[in-house]
């Protein structure tokens, strides 16, 4: 049975030659067509990791992709609707060491989502980790939590909130949480582009309790390579924290480690919210 | 005298009608004309704060901007070269209380830049800043930092480094300084996400010594108001750090706050290095 975030990130090529690029140079926009997933179904439209994945995975999919995902940006300019969505990705520069790529979203009612990448080729250079991991128990001594709120898109992963949960008010929105893929799956780029966006919103574990708010801009900045990633065991350490609410916003600043520590991905999000 | 940020940022309009936006609706590419100033070079090209500020400016300049800058992401994709820029906006999808921009700019050599950039109206809401300011001492307990290189950027800004100059070798890449322009002139968004790039890049705090590095993503979250900008001090506290240096790249996340201490804006980058 296909892995349902297979089936999310599955691209459908132009149906014609028209659609595609010319064979004019490396560059120019070639558009594939997408489809929501029902088991990816947020309260309102699809999960936004789910949608982001959809814009990096018309990226790497495209034949003139060079690298693994470095940096990706989307923001989220209106509502998914359910069914088909045509996805236009642009390599509109291709360097010896990077590419940079623009992607946007169109639906029939218009575009839903821009954003840039930058694919790049690994170099050997100077590693170092400055941020520690934060010290938590095995995901083993952590118990499952309990799914408070019946959305699609959380049954695919397992968490495991070990501080912050968006159950109970507090001083600081910091959640730290293990999260696993329900249906196992060796991660990639495209899946943890999805996983970076697991972290409910901030406000909540501010005010203990669910409230309107939707992410607007969405970054990942990738700090591994593909066989590293693949060789992470299934948990993810997850840790996000906002700096400030203010005027209708927050942003959140997050980290991602895998299950050895090894600091995965750096991910930041500015988030819409109201009603508090 | 017109300040030199202000020249850096004037756009000029298209000659012709056919340049210009149609009459058919809100949304429609619009591209404008501005140039590189010799008062913000950098040692190859421009300063890159000053190029995303041209990229910013191309759309709060524009008549159909609604709102304030909320989000800026900018990827560097190709060397700026000396001389005009064409900087191609489009308002894709306008909210009701925001508005969706992609930004590109682009010179006889191609695209050099590719971008989003969220507007929103500020609204009243629950308002929190959950990051303390650093405690440092006030601008006038800290010496000015002598410029170390000789990049006409630098000259705009008077640099007061408290902690974590590029000069020292240091197991961390923390820098904490005060930075205030050169010729004074009040706050706004477009001036602040130039600003926001004045740290030098991470690696050179951890190595204590200049190397090649580029910033190839940048992101400006905006925490404030016009008003609230405006009416901030000249001094602006300003702290980076990266998470991880890797396979040629580290990300930096970096906060400014303003001189009564309230955090203007979260900032991040993704950035290239090489030689170390």
């Amino acid at each position: 049975m296909t892995h349902s975030f297979d089936a999310l990130i599955a691209m459908e090529d132009p149906a014609d030659g028209a659609q595609s690029t010319s064979g004019a140079g490396l560059g120019g926009p070639r558009t594939v067509t997408a489809r929501t997933h029902p088991a990816w179904a947020n309260m309102v439209g699809p999960y936004g990791g789910a949608t982001a994945a959809q814009a990096l995975a018309g990226i790497t999919s495209d034949p003139r992709a060079q690298g693994r995902p470095a940096a990706l940006t989307v923001n989220f300019a209106a509502p998914v609707d359910e069914g088909t969505m045509e996805v236009v990705v642009d390599p509109v520069r291709t360097n010896r060491s990077n590419q940079h790529w623009t992607v946007r979203i169109d639906q029939e009612s218009g575009t839903v989502l821009t954003g840039t990448a930058l694919l790049a080729r690994g170099r050997e250079t100077f590693t170092d980790t400055e941020l520690s991991v934060p010290d938590v128990p095995v995901p083993a001594d952590v118990d499952i939590t309990p799914y408070t709120m019946a959305l699609p898109w959380m049954e695919n992963y397992v968490f495991r909130i070990v501080s912050g949960p968006p159950t109970a008010a507090s001083a600081s929105s910091e959640t730290v949480m293990w999260v696993s893929q329900a249906q196992r799956r060796p991660w990639d780029h495209v899946s943890l582009a999805a996983a970076c966006d697991v972290f409910f919103p901030r406000i909540f574990a501010r005010t203990g309790t669910p409230s309107p708010a939707g992410t607007v801009s969405y970054t990942v900045y990738f700090h591994t390579a593909p066989e590293a990633l693949a060789a992470q065991g299934e948990h993810l350490l997850c840790r996000a924290a906002a700096s400030r609410f203010h005027e209708g916003h927050f942003d959140q600043i997050g980290h991602v480690w895998g299950e050895d520590g090894e600091l995965l991905a750096t991910t930041t999000q500015l988030v819409y919210f109201k009603g508090v």
